[in-house]
């Protein structure tokens, strides 16, 4: 009896843990009307709506069905609306027409959220009072723990898919007005400071029995040449002279496939940004929108841009980290400021390195690694095997974490990755250099 | 002052007639969310709410701005937004990107109703007391009237588009549960009766005060040959044989076009039917869905078929008209029957035949006849110019009328016309013969 | 005995015939290399050699196959590689890839050719000796003559597909160097006139026993309201103004499909104009390609344009009629032009009208009539049913004739049809008038 | 005067192998008829012309015009027409178009292969008879020596593509009839042996004085993890085994971009093998293919099929190497195989393994390693710049050497690469594991 309490504290952290995250996806959504909830911009985001779904979709196929004696599905269609790629689970909705899912509606979302819910919680419940007794504790608690981190994950998707969609409105409407100075940094010196770091051997990826996804073990070491690192992350300011200075107009700079994208797409500057003859400025801007900006106009190449946020379209702010970036537009500014990406091990190595800023909490940050399995790699067992060794090839590793990232939910160790055309996600980049 | 009063009991009944069929849209898009409202299934179909403002600017830019004094737009980007085809009134949101726009929101959309019916009321009104003074009735009038029955043509489109939307969900849920039996006709004998009709000169196309299309006009004569034409439309029981037949497997009987489509698009039936092994048989009917069948189940090639409609899925009934059709499965059906699609002519001229049955109210009916300008044919002066002429090439006429089209909105000299591979109209066939 | 002489006489004639069209398919495609005649530009063109090959085995298919005892093929797969659309003759090698057919070479088509011929003119000596017991004459002399018709078809797609494929090449290389002035008409004089033609019942149609294709039959009687033609074609100096008037940026000037191939595809000028500032007049033209010009120079809008055509590039020729045109161009000129296309049946009843000009042998005329069956349409018995009645949708009749048409293969009657974006065509238009 | 006798040995052995190299690659295109050396099979694929062509822009390019003086180009368009990816060297004809250019003909591509051959060897010579004096020597040496592995690279495509040419052809015509049995292999045992090799730092990368490109520097340490390797490549009889097993139908083996380029694409077997059932086997098979088997028939899942290859269509030899793979099948197979591939540093440090065997000409070897750039790394000078750099995101390293790989040209530490999913070069595995 004596062990049942350690156990049942441990049901106790996980159910509130649960309740919170669970309320946070919510609360994410509350500033969207049903209408904005419903619609898919573009195969590669998905519907608020979707997230909401398929997040609780997962605690019931993973966890509720395998493990909760006589949950009732409900409603067993969900199964098949509401999986998103697990080939093991059986057929599913395409993924291109999410947007095309106006029932369930929002309100039908939240009662499947709220059965799910009361399930997940009732299990954790019962398994805390049954105490040693409860043998499938082992079982579940990592399958709760990752339910939770993968609905993080899709916290950020919530924010990234729905500014996408309301970009693609030429209303340009925010997600929820600026109630201050949004994506506000601490003032950093204009200037970069180059740290040095030095090379060798260097211990990377998770260890330890606190929660990893499994791309970021085993941990392992590796080596790594002297190199210099950008203490602070490249920002919008920057980033217009190189556009000033011809760089999405000059070849040299850019990977082939990152020039084919120039080309192909017209691209003239990030994502959300907005020209200063762009029509929309004149024509989808709603008063809230226009901030009282406390900050001095940017000065020269800087002057007359604006960017779309999840607070709406905003003058440009020429020290807050670019955004919006893709991995061929981030490896052609590094070329054009003579420098480079870190890989993804340099960037680990120097989480700690005395003096440097912005490491997290900003923008996801573009490396010039691959994402290709470490020595060692194996799938996290069942299921979740799906989760993150079927999308090693041909994707980038960005690390760090976002604005639009959950607290706590990033580590130094962890791994995000797109390919290398995305630039919907918050990504930037840093610096580095050989030594 | 004696011609006032006509004028003010035109403008009366204007207005009547104004509130009637603003209102009648209003009621259609009642069974609907503003999720299912706001979705676009396809580049060709439009969103419901599209809909809803798209003919509020139709009445706004071309009734209120250049004849409503004073008249302030209720919000001057919506000009950009809901402008659907027309080059001369300048740029627009991409007809394929209607689907993203969740904002103006359903409610915004309705108080943009309201906005515009104050006023074209106020105009209505202010015309009707002026009495002959008012110089500008005959420039109203005709707008007013144009915008009505742009309107009705859009109710029809609301209904198509919304249903394929919903077609595209696999849950099918209906747009509004049955209260009876739907789409059900007046029994008609199985057995088609063929009228003969003699050749000739026969007067086509409309005259007269009353409201036409450009495109049905100038009434001339055309020579038709003598034929023979169904008395009935072909249902769904005919259009079972002839699927059994291995229609959809023989090349001979389309035309190259429609044998291409049927391979490229996997064709195997009307869009809307679903075979006796669909999975969605088992997995999307709601309890409401299932309505309780009074007829015999229909026996032999048209067992085990149900139909996707307004009401959701039912069984097939074997004498219900074949809907959802393109031109090409059309085409095909009649040449497997051994006769031919009627000319628009021949159609038109066996309006008033004996024993003619369902010639409007059912289906739009496929003719053998391109979408070609009447000789001597002019476009409506003024921005109307665009409406029907620069549409004809490459698309068939339909002649006749739907379930789905409003009440009185039709005529004999109505001109419908879609490509030949539309298939989420409300469209069959009746067949002809040479005699 | 005596009934022996004329049928050895027709046999006689037709074989000469034979030899002739034959003969002459060799003769266009001499100025090619093997690698000319082996590429295929677009999925609408076709390479030469496909062209010498298929022609061949439509006689081998259509006649030896079921009407030459003891035939051999010359390899039988050749029946799969050379079929164009017959569905009726079971799989074929699909359009799109023909031109990846360097096996078999030029050579062994010239060879697959030689031992058709052969065959064939075997059959026909064989059946004129035979006379009057020559059981098979009815079956076997439509076959070989709808074989030498067929052919001719394919002599002009041989020159149109190859202009085309030339086009693509940077070096704009000439199908043959002009010996002269190319392409070049009897002075016209410069003004359009105007031939008024009365309204009424006007006979349209083949009739007779000559040959003629199915779709120009039955011939019928049509109905024309009274109408002008112009005498002459529409000219390159006309084109040119409709182009330096804006033509191509004047969206109230264009069909709706029109004016969105005008964008989609930058369409500025016909598919072989060259514009002053073509980088390749610089750079492709090849000695042999400069003409000696003894026309003055076009004057004002025509000044500065070339024209690529079966001799090169040349300086346009301002009374030169305008040829590579859409229909859609040709529509958008004649709405710049205050006039109209003449439908197929105003342009036939006109064949014979005093002071018509250029009717045949420079362009094919677009007419504003889509391609639909006549009435009473019977398509041809056999595989050759499959020949035009399958293609009677999405298309627009042409009529008259072009420089690349064999001469004798035309008739008033004739009836050409592409779809309305085709613009690879020796086709241009004439205008027309309501009266 | 004594230094320059080693400069004119130096210039005399480079000009020997300039004509052996130039030699060879007339050689390779010998077979070939001029239609076969004209046509583009697909964009990533070159017609055999251009590659004559293009590897002769780049001596007269990169070599001739800077250096050496009063050379004549042979025709400046050329300068355009078969640029192939330089940016810096200006505009170019589009890659997809190559197949368009019947002109120049393969003599004009001969004649101006003879024109640039007879320049470079004058170079050669009076730089070699200038002995010490000959100041431009240090500059034109790693030219030539650039070019001539760049022609070596051209010579393994030509191969790789007109293969895929010809595989395009349903009559699946050889390159070349074998004259013996092809792609043989010495006898190796039919079991994998594992080597297992030690974890450590390893030297990666090219280092001295002989050639190497750009990406295979600078060399540098890598930290490996102990593994083990399989002495032989997976041979046609493995791969057999498991399509056997279900191998594409299995989503939980497939990356999932391979599992969707699997279900997009139809995949069910290598490129170039053809099922028993596959009717191009009663159908297109030449007598010269049927060449006389000496080894056993394959047994089991082996048997009855088929490879295509430079000798045309040959039963399947279970000991040969499979090849024509996608990266996402060779990683699908080791999935299957328990094991998987190896990376390009374990591929590089086992290359002296005792033991091990099928290290190069036999298929290049497919990694598990991204073509990212080495620690250091920096392009060539000059235009050379755009050589291999400017690829390195998307690809996958390949190692080895394929039977089609020119002798002598690869090197241990030689780094080709590819898009994970391209399938037409000679392209294998070999599996390693975990230890």
């Amino acid at each position: 009896m004596t062990l049942s309490r350690p156990i049942t504290q441990a049901a106790g952290a996980l159910r509130d843990k649960f309740r919170e995250v669970r309320a946070t996806s919510l609360a994410l959504a509350a500033p969207l009307s049903a209408e904005d909830q419903c619609i898919q911009s573009m195969p590669d985001a998905s519907p608020t709506k979707w997230h909401l779904a398929h997040t609780t979709w997962f605690f019931e196929t993973v966890l509720l069905q395998p493990h909760a004696k006589g949950y009732q599905p409900f409603d067993p269609r969900f199964h098949y609306l509401f999986n998103s790629y697990y080939e093991a689970l059986g057929p599913r909705h395409p993924r291109p027409h999410r947007g095309l899912l106006t029932r369930p509606s929002v309100d039908e979302v939240h009662a499947y959220r709220r059965h799910v819910d009361e399930a997940v919680i009732g299990l954790l419940e019962e398994e805390g009072e049954r105490g040693e007794g409860g043998l499938d504790w082992a079982a579940i608690e990592p399958i709760v723990t990752l339910g939770l981190n993968h609905e993080q994950q899709h916290q950020e998707l919530l924010l990234t898919d729905i500014l996408h969609a309301l970009s693609c409105n030429p209303l340009l409407p925010a997600y929820k007005p600026a109630s201050g100075p949004a994506l506000r940094l601490a003032a950093v010196p204009p200037a970069v400071r180059w740290l040095s770091r030095p090379g060798g051997l260097v211990e990377v990826g998770h260890a330890g029995a606190d929660f990893s996804f499994d791309n970021e073990t085993p941990r392992h070491q590796a080596l790594v040449q002297p190199y210099a690192i950008a203490d602070r992350l490249v920002n919008c300011g920057d980033y217009a002279q190189f556009i000033a200075d011809g760089g999405y107009q000059r070849a040299e700079l850019w990977l082939s496939d990152g020039w084919a994208a120039v080309q192909a797409n017209g691209w003239r500057h990030p994502a959300y940004w907005l020209a200063p003859d762009d029509p929309r400025l004149g024509f989808g801007l709603q008063p809230q929108q226009h901030h009282q900006q406390q900050h001095a106009s940017p000065q020269g190449a800087a002057a007359g841009w604006h960017v779309f946020g999840l607070n709406g379209v905003r003058p440009m702010e020429a020290d807050a980290p670019v955004a919006q970036l893709s991995f061929y537009e981030a490896a052609a500014y590094a070329e054009w400021a003579g420098a480079r990406l870190p890989t993804e091990f340099e960037w680990e190595a120097a989480c700690d390195a005395p003096g440097i800023a912005q490491m997290t909490g900003h923008v996801w940050q573009w490396t010039r690694s691959s994402y290709d399995p470490y020595p060692g790699f194996r799938p996290m067992p069942g299921i979740a095997a799906e989760y993150n060794g079927k999308f090693m090839v041909g994707q980038l590793v960005l690390r760090g974490g976002s604005v639009a990232t959950p607290a706590g939910h990033t580590r130094p160790s962890y791994r995000n990755f797109f390919p290398p055309a995305a630039r919907w996600q918050f990504s930037g980049l840093r610096l580095a250099k050989d030594l």
